[in-house]
């Protein structure tokens, strides 16, 4: 089993569709052709933003395969696996692993939540972590699994050889600080989910990031944080500030369709939102222009 | 398209495994030859207290299959085919289909919730009921998904010809009569999806159940409403409260791991719950067996 | 310490007010009086629908007395008595007793809800049922006070002879059944406190009710349960169904004014609504009376 | 009407009860003697630490003076004046000023959230800034409240001449960025409420801060500031990780006895917390200091 000190930005690649519903390889593909040179660390493949529980297992491993095959050399490629089953969960991380995956996010189960406890977790991750050829890291996302796992938890299980870090998407800075006074393991990499948190993140000491917003501002999401390495403290935190509103935009009431509206303004592929997800109104597309433009980046 | 008036109770019935997690069949086979003379008016296979999101797609459209074979003459076989995206949606409601079931059971769409709103769910169960070989229902279970579909999207979506009905499971007796007075189709099959609510249900004008309990307590369930329609209130209430505890404790904090170990304890067979679901602890198990004793049943 | 055995409607009176905040005492006296002969069993004065966390003490004294003055011989006085110290509530009821209340409904404490347990909530109520002069009934209101007390702690302070029931506002009858099944005392008032819970509380054996519709409704209210008694349970529905909608419009969304404005619609003095409740617009004014008109009422 | 730049720590001073529950008002007294040279740059006097809920008008007023008095020249003294209604805020409000508060904080009223929206909040702190003699703050506390006011109406508030900031208790850092890239006055203070979110605060240019902890641990508190100002990043993280857990400890599940009780350890005088808040038991106690220990403070 390896290990990965992740320092820098992953995008939770979106997913780009046809108008009928199937997945467009070949967008994808040229998506991440477009962020190669971006300064990305990575790529994250199959995150929530990929529309990924609409995708059947064949597509999920084409694109993990894709993603693998069109990333530079050096970028990490992580897939998100993690299934309501424990055994599923070990067989669909397998399989990334053989197309092409380093490493695994995987979600907390959530469907049967009061059963979900601390003990269930603990079990579950460290289930999967023995039985993973990659390693993996927590995929903490509460606005969509309603489950927050515990300080306690994520310390337990850092100690884990093949647990090295966890994706905590809640955007919430206090929680973070309590993920990190619970203790854990000094080499675990405790990632942001979210370009919400991502200035005071690197302030408390975060140094690796998974956010929706770098597929359409990769660059400026990297460069909060190259700013903030060169301590041009104000420079960064008025950066993060002028993308704070496109941030809300993108991962808020509109969601994912906005998100894939702003990707083709900035250059990118968005493609079809696949149903039940609607595709935005001529009106929201144009809220969603607003808001590029008054960040300046349109 | 067919039509179903559904008058009588259901059980959801739970998925038996062996300790390695493969789906027993043969108990869940078992399971329903012993049901088929307690006075059910059908079987709901792969909801959620079958651990359906723990089973893949081939066991699950074997599980229909067998239900099919197994139910007596007359029963009325129910399948859950929800799934997130619409097209796997309608694609499994296809196989189930195929595989015997006579109507299915579709869950709201929930994952990206704050997209999933009127006009989505409007959209999703038209494309679902339009396209779908047999009647649907539409599967209201906050609890799980998040998701409380609004009196205003049932009342437009009980137009629908295909679509016949929707099991409410939040046990919230008003919002029954929130869902009745927003203006229903007459031959709309609204249905109460918890013990919880069963004698206030009946009382209210609601005719059929799927229930939890029927699993342990099919007889129990059905004695309610008979009794309810012979006119015998104080005996339909007085049973209903007797079997109210016993129903919160397999519905409640212990889950379907309590319903199975209640199986196991009155004459069916409960099997192995599913990791990551832990089984429950010896202590846990006293505690589910204390409760049978205190109501009668064991 | 005297005991209530209460069978029948109480309306938790509004308070009309000036345009200038002031309380209208003489449009409160008249309300009553309209109210003396629809079928009432009594009045709840300084409930939640009276404004009363804007109302000063001085006339807080002054409502009850008026309340008891002018009621009709032998209808119950009730008051809302609930502060968040358990000092100053027992100051409140002592005052109110002696201003004519012949009981008091006692709100839960809730500001440090994380402190407000069980062990909290039982030491509260005890310790001013104690001290109180009147018999006390628990005020469980969720919706205001994000507090729901326990089954447990209710069959426990049940058992106190100052204590005599208890309103439950949450319209969950499930939930009404959990306080039943925990074991209460036969003679303790479980009641419910709101319309839309009406019919399907009569039919698990509730017998009072509190209920913001019967300011603007008090007959309607009355004759759910009339109907009920007699054994017309079609009519007890049907009539329980069509106030549904205007129970909803005037404790929902549009709140205390609402219920004024039917007031006023309806024969009653609402007055103006306290600061910071805003009055209703000219477009919600016109919801109400639609509302109102659908139901036949107006 | 004035103006204050606040840069700096306030405690929101608790209030010592004897056994009996009524104010001591030299324990008080002393307590701000000895902060008063702790480097806080001055008081709240009347906050939700204070158990103000359970503190009768009279005595809040001479609290005010008390305050106002024990203070060291230059502190700025702010007094928690806010209550559900308008006319009553704006009362307390009055006396509180000629008691010696030179600004108020002002709750927003929420016991009919449902109608607290952003008119009736921006209605209300309007006629409060308008009627006050003293400039009042906006003090917005979801955890007691369930109340979160808006971005916008923030935002338009912040142009009063007379609202001179907004105290937020969330804790949440992204929360904050929302407010101000809403558009804020550039002299309305944007203080923190919470030692949780103190050094993240810092970062993102907050400048003031009310918190609990800043009663038994004031020199921790400002150091964080200080250290903060001087450039001194790593330490004020340092310091600001190991004051987390006692701030969790006595603003969480144990609350304000806790904090209470710490202030007993550390050199204040706690004094007992007034029913119905329990004092602590022995066991709670003992957690408290050996959290203190581990904290280093004890």
């Amino acid at each position: 089993m390896g290990y990965f000190d992740i320092h820098g930005v992953l995008p939770p690649l979106i997913t780009p569709f046809s108008e009928s519903g199937s997945v467009d390889f070949e967008a994808f593909g040229r998506n991440i052709e477009r962020m190669n040179d971006t300064g990305l660390c990575g790529y994250l493949v199959l995150g929530s933003n990929g529309e990924t529980p609409y995708i059947d297992e064949k597509d999920k491993i084409e694109l993990v395969r894709l993603c693998a095959k069109k990333a530079a050399p050096g970028k990490l490629i992580m897939a998100g696996t993690g299934l309501e089953s424990t055994s599923s969960t070990v067989e669909l991380t397998r399989r990334a692993a053989d197309a092409g995956a380093q490493c695994a996010l995987v979600l907390t189960p959530s469907y049967y939540h009061e059963q979900m406890g601390d003990d269930a977790q603990i079990a579950y991750f460290t289930a999967v972590a023995d039985q993973s050829p990659i390693p993996i890291l927590i995929y903490n996302v509460t606005k969509f699994t309603h489950i927050n796992i515990s300080p306690a938890a994520v310390s337990r299980l850092s100690q884990h050889p093949n647990i090295i870090g966890m994706k905590d998407s809640s955007g919430n800075i206090a929680g973070l600080i309590g993920y990190m006074t619970a203790g854990l393991d000094p080499e675990f990499n405790l990632m942001v989910g979210t370009a919400s948190a991502w200035y005071p993140a690197l302030c408390i000491g975060v140094r690796g990031a998974v956010m929706a917003l770098a597929n359409c501002c990769p660059r400026e999401c990297v460069q909060v944080q190259t700013l903030y390495g060169e301590g041009k403290y104000t420079e960064a935190l008025a950066l993060y500030k002028r993308m704070f509103p496109v941030n809300a935009c993108v991962t808020g009431k509109l969601g994912v369709p906005a998100l894939k509206h702003a990707c083709d303004c900035l250059g990118f592929e968005g493609g079809h939102p696949k149903s039940p997800l609607l595709p935005l109104t001529e009106e929201q597309r144009g809220q969603v222009e607003g808001i590029l433009h008054r960040a300046q980046v349109l």
